[in-house]
């Protein structure tokens, strides 16, 4: 998608250790005007397939989801991260090895609100090494839920997540995708 | 808001200890459609106040905050919560003391998104005790800005966020205001 590879060319800002910092516009101040066109994008590539939930994590997945949802006229769940499991009753969970933070923590989804039947969307701000997006498909699956794929704003491909779970069958579709980042401040889409 | 009171009396939940679960349409699953109607309310309430900016807190504000900011045509910030100022450059911080989760941790906002000049309508999910609306208001003032009132869907009056807020000539406008929860289930709205 030209006009989010061109915002990021314009208002991102390549950190050490590979970070690509977009809080400008993406996931600290938040552009309504740039979600409403990527959720634009989001539905004409997921139109056709039924969606009745979009899933997300907190807390820059929310905002995308949100917008996103409007389009597919459905609701969004966004996955708690805890390290205390504070809903009570049932929750379907999974771990999640964040690089940036370097810790593991769970996520939960209440067994309430994702049923079996339920075809979801995922959508999510940034796809590099997968562990966020691995633990959301596994929350569907232990749903009994189908995931029709996910919607990814920022996928930094020179990452293994993407290329492992398009392997496992997952659809994966990414509005910008990164193929190289250098310090000096060069940015290469796919 | 005739539309809110509803869906609290028909889906909330009361959970010992004052807990007012809301979680299948505000802030764990969320109804984008319930979302658009209270976004039309706080623009008819907050519409000649020359909003710039709208800020809320993550996670659960975001949806909200992102709903209603298409209505005022203008970006979002939400604040972070951390225990690490781990985004780099300068921030504006408070600190919040969780009633909830009984610990105190702080919010974080970029300096570079919210300036001097800046009209800052406050968005938020629950107004309870204040603590975490007392942070933003800190915020929004240590940047110079003008907050121009809070935007909250779910206020408990029984607790003293409200008034001491109020007093301290905050404009507040809570779409359903809660006077009394019973353990029984009966709800009270003012």
């Amino acid at each position: 998608m030209k006009l989010l590879e061109d915002r990021i060319r314009r208002d991102g800002k390549i950190k050490a250790g590979g970070i690509l910092k977009v809080d400008s516009f993406l996931n600290h101040q938040m552009d309504i005007g740039l979600f409403e066109q990527m959720a634009d994008e989001f539905y004409r590539l997921f139109e056709g397939c039924g969606v009745t939930k979009i899933l997300t994590i907190e807390a820059s997945g929310i905002g995308i989801a949100c917008i996103t949802a409007q389009k597919f006229n459905c609701p969004v769940i966004f996955a708690k991260k805890t390290k205390t499991k504070n809903i009570d009753g049932a929750v379907y969970t999974a771990q999640v090895e964040s690089f940036t933070h370097g810790r593991v923590y769970d996520i939960i989804v209440s067994k309430e609100f994702l049923k079996a039947g339920d075809r979801v969307l995922i959508i999510d701000d940034f796809l590099a090494n997968g562990a966020a997006l691995s633990g959301l498909v596994q929350i569907v699956k232990d749903a009994g839920a189908t995931a029709v794929g996910a919607g990814i704003a920022i996928e930094k491909t020179f990452q293994p997540g993407g290329e492992r779970l398009r392997a496992s069958g997952l659809r994966i579709e990414s509005l910008a995708r990164i193929k190289s980042m250098s310090d000096d401040g060069a940015i290469e889409f796919c």
